[in-house]
Parts: structure tokens; sequence; C-alpha cells
């Protein structure tokens, strides 16, 4: 197959590096700045640079840019597109994408196949790609009613990157579950840190510490755009949360140790029971 | 010297052992439950069981039991000790027992000195007990008025204990410090995981939902009390990160972009800066 990576950042190298390495399908890389394509070249994760007459051929496109670019490009080339390539992304939310791609369905003869693959760390750019981060994580599609044989190449190419597992959702969900599992602890890590007392923890503090306010290192404006194009999942999320701590608070400041222990116990078993 | 250790669970049968490995000391236990007690005694943890003679004539005596048996110890048996024993507690909130304490000062003749080793793990009992979770770890002492040779006694087998530091600090700094760097971090994993969604998040999680959830799996007799004893420092904690919590979601319900980056800036700068 030849495989085009639109984006050459963290997850785009990732991918080319990771296809380049795991299969033997030609990975041909598109980025608007030269120098990420000229690295990408020369440590050998992908095999050139890919122009127009590659995008009519093409037999997947991966797109790896923030949501409204992967819109953008797919406005400007869906169109170049043969019939049957499969044009995936890999946005980390999905219901803006998928109603903008819906959208965009008619301008073109391609397949679309909504991805999110659930790695990643705190730098960015292609210097910081490396497939090791795909090792073991989630890969979550959103196929809609993509035809089975592209949803299913999506998810063989998935695993040939490394990963542990494929899980198809819905976009609504997606959502939902995202805000929960990744947008909550990054908003808590940060509410936590600015707290007065954060800049004197040192020797008051130890592995709880440590963990809630790790993700609170965080490049604001990448997950300020995340955060906002999932605006009414997370506020919802949020609101639970803010709910859970306001119950636990009115036992504690009550001196209501019934409340407070039933509380507890049943976050308890929550985590032994689902890990 | 002679060291009594009050208590052997996982603190108390800990220091028994870091003491018994990195001291020439003879350590003697005494413990309401007789296979504690048996169980201390056959793996060398102490070199016996502490009657009333050996408290009259002790050097030292750890009291590592929850803070309303050491205040109960201490009345029962504080006339017991030696002029000149230093007497110390483990607990792990210092106002309401350093208040206790100082009412109990004129009934002996030892000396007091709070102190707090912050270190734990999920599991309690002698059976859990091991001086490893020490290392590195801080010693938080409350001197108060103690004298200075009794202070820096408990600092030196703190250190010997391998601790990696200890910090002298007053009782209300100790306890809102600690409101914010181990009470905090519990009370909002237990929060997390109310939510409806965290059942479902195989699949959907990664490293950040794993790292706040972590102390979820939490002992709910113990905390409560913790919580209980620490009442306004937590409440006072707990609404400061509700208040900064709320900011997010302001922010993100409103859409209001650049409020957004601007509170999750400083978070991040913070915690670059603070560690």
């Amino acid at each position: 197959m030849k495989i085009i990576i639109v984006g050459l950042g963290l997850i785009g190298g990732s991918i080319a590096k990771a296809l380049k390495q795991n299969t033997p399908h030609q990975v041909l890389g598109m980025d608007t700045d030269e120098g990420s394509l000229l690295d990408a070249c020369s440590c050998g994760a992908i095999d050139g640079k890919a122009g127009i007459e590659d995008l009519k051929n093409a037999d997947m496109v991966y797109l790896c840019v923030y949501p409204g670019a992967a819109l953008d490009f797919t406005r400007e080339h869906g169109p170049d597109l043969r019939e049957g390539c499969v044009l995936t992304d890999t946005c980390g939310i999905k219901s803006a994408v998928c109603a903008g791609m819906e959208e965009l369905r008619n301008t073109g003869r391609y397949v679309f196949v909504a991805g999110h693959p659930m790695a990643g760390k705190e730098r960015s750019g292609f210097a910081a790609s490396d497939p090791s981060i795909f090792v073991g994580a989630s890969y979550l599609l959103v196929p809609g009613d993509a035809p089975g044989w592209a949803v299913e190449l999506v998810e063989e190419m998935a695993l040939c990157m490394g990963f542990g597992r494929t899980v198809r959702t819905d976009p609504k969900h997606h959502d939902q579950m995202i805000a929960f599992t990744s947008q909550v602890p990054h908003a808590l890590a940060c509410a936590y840190v600015l707290s007065p007392r954060c800049p004197e923890h040192k020797g008051f503090s130890a592995g709880s510490y440590r963990d809630v306010s790790r993700v609170a290192n965080i490049n604001d404006e990448l997950w300020s755009r995340l955060f906002l194009d999932n605006k009414d999942a997370l506020t919802e999320e949020l609101e639970e949360l803010m709910g859970n701590l306001k119950a636990i608070r009115d036992a504690v400041s009550k001196g209501d140790e019934r409340e407070l222990r039933k509380l507890l116990k049943r976050a308890g078993d929550i985590k032994r029971r689902v890990g």
C-alpha cells in the first residue's frame, strides 16, 4: 500500500516510524514545515515527501493535525483522493470532527474512518515522536457507517503499530469517555496546583501529590482547544466531579462520619472493582 | 538506649525493623494484639515485649497508634515515664494531638516531641510493615517548646531509619500542608471515581486516569478519621480546589479561550517551577 501521513508531529511522526518498522508499506509524508519533512526523510521515518500525484493514488491517508486543519485538508484535497482510499484522522475529540466530515462526504470518493490513538506525552513535534508510546495502548475507532473492510484496515494497521487493542464507539460516547478519562484529570491537576499551598509542598509531599499534579505540566494552547472542542461533555463531567467533591466537603465540614465513610467506601469499592 | 514502640502496625512495625537494622539500641514493643507481638519477636523486629518496668526506664517511646489512643496511652502511662524520657508520636494530624498533649504535660516528667513520618502504603498491620517505605521520605517534626536536645534525638533517629530529611513546623501549618499534599488527593480520587463513566473506563483510559484514581483504593475507616481530625484545614483546602475547578468549568462552558488559556498557563508555570 501507499500510505500518506499528513502532519509529522508527535503522533504523525510516531505513526510513520511504527509503520516503517512493522509493515512493508510505502510511507510518505506531508507537512507545512520543511524541517520536519527533512528530519523524517533523513532518519527513515518516511520514504519521501508526498506530492499531489501521490494523494491521487494513495491507499490510506492519516490526518495527524488539529481538528480544524483536518477538516481544511479534507475540504481542499478530498476531491483528489481515489475511490476507496481510506482517509482517517487521529483527533482527540470526535463529535465536531465527525460532523464536519459528514458535511464534506459528497465532495470526494474516499472512505472516512474516524480514529483516536490513545497515546501521547508531554512534549510535542517530530523530534519527540517515538513509536514505543503506542505499545499496549488503546486505538479508538468511530466508524459511523463506514464499510467494514475499511474499519478493519484501520484496526489492522493499529495493531501493526503496536497498539494493544482497538475499541469501536460512537462520537458522543467517545467524547464523554475522553472528558472523564483524560480531560478531567488535566483540569483537576491544574485546579489543584493553583492552591496557595502548592509552592510550599516540598518536604510535605509524597506519592499522592506527585501523581495528582503530574499532568499540570500542560501545553495550554493544545489543551484549551481540546477542552473547548469538547465543551458540553467536559462541562457535564466537571459538574459531576464538583458535585461529588461537594458531597465529601459537606460530610467533612459537618463532621458527619457516617456519611463520609459511606462515600469513601463507595469510591474504594468502585476502584477495587474496575481498576 | 532502650526504645519502646507502642502499636506494632504498619508504621510501628516499620520503625521497629528500621531501628533494629540500623542502630545498636534495644527495641521493645507493646501492642494490644498478642499475635503482632509474637510475630514481631519471632522475626527479630523487636527484642521483646515491654512491661511496665520497661516504661519506667525507657529512653524513648514511640506512639504508633491512632490519635485518640496516643492521648489515652499518655494519660495512663505518662506518669510512669522517667524524667527526660523522650515521648514522640507518629500521627498524621497535629493540632488536635499537640493540644491534647499540652493538657497532659503536667501529669508526667517526660519530654514530648510531636512527629509525623510521611510514609505509608495501601495495606496496614504488622504483616505489611517494611522499613523501605521510609527511604528518602520526609519526617515532619512539630517541636513546640520541646528542648533542642530532644528534638535533635528524634531527628537523628529518623535519619537512622532511612528518612531523607526532617522538616520542623508548627501544628497549624502542618495540618494545612497535609490537607493539601495528602488529604485533598485522596478526597479527589474518591470524588473522581464516583462518576457514572468510571466503570466503563477500560479501553478509553491511559496514564492520567491511572494516576489520579490510584489512591481511591482507600481504607475508609482510617481516612474518615484523618479527614475529620483535620476538618477545618481540609474544608478550606477543598473549597480552594472547588473554586479553582469552577473557574476552569466556567471558562469552558462560556467558551472563553483567553481565560481558559490563562488558567492553564498559570497552572503549568507553577508545576514547572515547584515540581
